[in-house]
């Protein structure tokens, strides 16, 4: 596996930003493996990725974001530097359901996914043996109106001392507040059982068995504020009949859940996602 | 093609259902070609759908009906009966995007929907080329606020001097009113550019754009006084991302909406469809 | 959970077949909850399943399959019986990979799979470590061209001693004899990871993308003495492009197979498959 | 309408082709509206699509292939050059079938299709009505075993006559000689009425049937000397089940059949593909 540097970059439109940081590159003597752009026209917005194999390239790994700040400062850039090697720290939260667990936690041991994992958080206690079977630390941390600000704030805490960089809520059934989602802005990982807008808010599958509809779905999305309203990242369906009952529904979805979940998270922890106004460009 | 007759059966469920009515086919030598039915056990509804061959059958087909009707009156039963040979007259109503239609006049014009077309109606005067060359009758009943109510008359006017049994809905863009869709209950079929129930009303597609959805949808369903919430019959997605402008979004959904407005057209013409409640039963 | 019994019926297609059998639990007071029937006019061949309460049912449990046999006779019914309440006992083989034997286990253990799971044998140690973790027994047997009678003379072995009922090839990379997967007909579940027909055999992967397709697929199919000619249950394909390479397919395939598998699994666990010829019927 | 250049440019991966190509527009002071690339490793390849607007662009419109050569041929490009205003000639070549025959004639008369349209020709007379309707010349040319030469001769001649620059196997069921496909490389798109591999050659959806597929499929690719092996530009799916007869495997596939072809002109058309060994990237 050869080691890679990414940017991630969001600016205005201007004439000659591809040609600008393909330039940097190629003077550098980089290597692209793979580069992708996006102008939204309406928005006057551009985006890139590009990739580039670290070996050979003449600025040292320690230097390259100093070397590219002048240029980055230009054109009034957006940006970020990751590195292919780097092993994001995750933190999962949940509450009662365990199969988006339990389905994170086994593509974590089968090595599907590049993360450390140190950190699950519910406000429940049930899914205690799933996250010892797998040996990662399990914290149960209930929560009452009364104690909402409290619990938040006993999060952040291990959130930060175990220095993680993304949230991911694999059916945690509570509503994060603002300063919460604020403070870890796209950092946060939803996972909503609707093809959103359809069906926001509580019991999406009673809702959608009860509207009749012939199509159900489920959404990864950055959380927000605004409950459901954040950037979608994935979204899948599949097909039901007037033969699915709630409890069909719940178990189609179930398997959408999973895999669209798995997906955005997987998306995110390879740099494929670049969030502007409210929507992603997934760069896969 | 053999000539076949249809029996469309929803009643509460009781026990005996199913062997009275196949047992009603039997004694008289009915050979089925198709027996469907469904349970809905929370609703307690059962539905069936029958069909099976006239050669052969002892009652005759003008009795059938009479024959049948003493045991569906002992199971409190709505019915329906159809003859495969019975060739229904449609009407189609179209504002100024015609694709659905010229879509729907191609498969009639090939042979594919077994219907008499001999009425479209449209509050422009726009598809009127269109109609010509496939030889249908083409009436333009502008419309205003103030003359909604005289033109719908003379929509109605139209349709019932035709006989018309089916009215296709195909991007016509005015919203009817709850007396007309009142008149012919289950009887008009509307296509969507949305997967309800997101982006119901104006400018789906625009809706879409804005929220950054991956998935964009389509979706055919009964005309009924509230505005997109009737009985939904197919719904169909195509994937999108980020690259797609709002006019791709159109262009994507262009053919989602001709294919599934004339899947639905295609299962009502061939008594595939049950409502109850605000459901569709689909015995495909 | 109420209790209920399972009729799955296959004969030549004659008159009087619906109404015999409703008949029979009608006279029973048999409380239907679910129905399906489906005539292969091609084929002459009439499937049927249906699935009533055995509550209030007038046969006794022990005696419904003697009840019914004089029906099934008189009509050369080829049929079975299964209560919902029986608890199948499942072994699973698997190879090197062992992303299908995961999810499997997880599912048994999030409760969404009703079955005993005594057994897992595989021709590699590698996955001992996740059978441990789930407490199954997992029994090593090498293979090699030499001693492969041997190795599945031990594999029946194993599965008779443990009365399995259905053997799950969870990317179990041999292939069985004609004289293994005969005497366990329609009771081995392989998983493919091609739409068959297409790239049968060896690295569908790398075949697919030797051909550049735009689709993959996965299959779930009965395995049979011909590779991978069986009865197919389950077929699910994925969207890829150019930007895809072999590893992408094979990542992208993998939440295909896993999926695929288990549901194939899972229709087989609740009675909703009939093979007749080379085919199934899939009552969902 | 802005009016746009494309430049489609393959050839062997280097360093700094980015940088050149975009330092080609930026000084010209190109303004980019679409560019997207992709590196291939396995074969070394570098593909390119690179669009602009021409207004404003230093070079006039006649000297840009002049001015852009130096720099293909200093990377060693194949490239081509387009012009968004440019109308091409299509051809289409039918058989019986005429529904994609009609629906690209549909599109075209709607204006989704930027083609002019003077030239059908099939081996039998039956479409001859459709065409007339649509007012594009009909040819008839009726071809057997003896005469097949002669007949591929004429059509080189009506085809190169025309000036056509794709031509459409809208369903025509006659191969081609290695001379005609070899001739108008990557010039003919054509119609397949399964998921290729799957089910090559005749009849593929009796074949479909007869093996108990789940899913059937269509594909669009550039016809090539071999028979179905060309490279695939377009597929996509459809779910069947048990039930479905040959002839709903045929009504189904349908649909599939005209778009999947649409899909693949219009990209085709909008200089969307780019061909490289037997495959194709799709920059939409």
């Amino acid at each position: 596996m050869t080691v890679t540097a990414v940017l991630l970059i969001s600016c205005r439109d201007q004439k000659g930003l591809v040609a600008a940081v393909s330039d940097f590159l190629y003077r550098n003597d980089g290597n692209i493996t793979h580069a992708d752009q996006h102008t939204d026209p309406r928005e006057g917005v551009f985006l890139q990725r590009v990739e580039w194999e670290l070996a050979g390239f003449r600025v040292p790994r320690d230097g390259i974001a100093e070397a590219f700040r002048p240029l980055a400062e230009r054109f009034g850039m957006t940006w970020s530097l990751h590195f292919s090697d780097a092993v994001p720290r995750v933190a999962i939260l949940v509450s009662k359901l365990p199969h988006c667990l339990f389905d994170l936690l086994a593509r974590w041991r089968l090595g599907e996914m590049r993360a450390d994992m140190p950190l699950i958080i519910s406000n429940h206690d049930d899914a205690r043996p799933i996250a010892e079977s797998f040996g990662v630390p399990y914290h149960h941390l209930p929560v009452t109106a009364a104690t909402k600000d409290d619990q938040e704030a006993r999060i952040i805490e291990l959130v930060e001392r175990e220095r993680i960089e993304l949230i991911v809520l694999a059916r945690y059934m509570q509503v994060l507040s603002a300063g919460f989602t604020g403070r870890f802005r796209h950092r946060i990982i939803n996972i909503h059982h609707s093809f959103l807008p359809a069906f926001a808010g509580a019991r999406p599958y009673h809702q959608a068995h009860e509207r009749g509809v012939k199509v159900i779905g489920a959404t990864a999305h950055y959380a927000t504020p605004e409950l459901d309203q954040g950037p979608i990242i994935v979204q899948e369906v599949a097909r039901v009949s007037h033969r699915d009952a709630v409890e069909d529904l719940v178990r189609i979805g179930r398997d959408l859940e999973k895999v669209v979940l798995a997906r955005a998270v997987d998306l995110h922890l390879r740099h494929r996602v670049i969030v502007y106004g409210n929507k992603t460009a997934i760069f896969d």
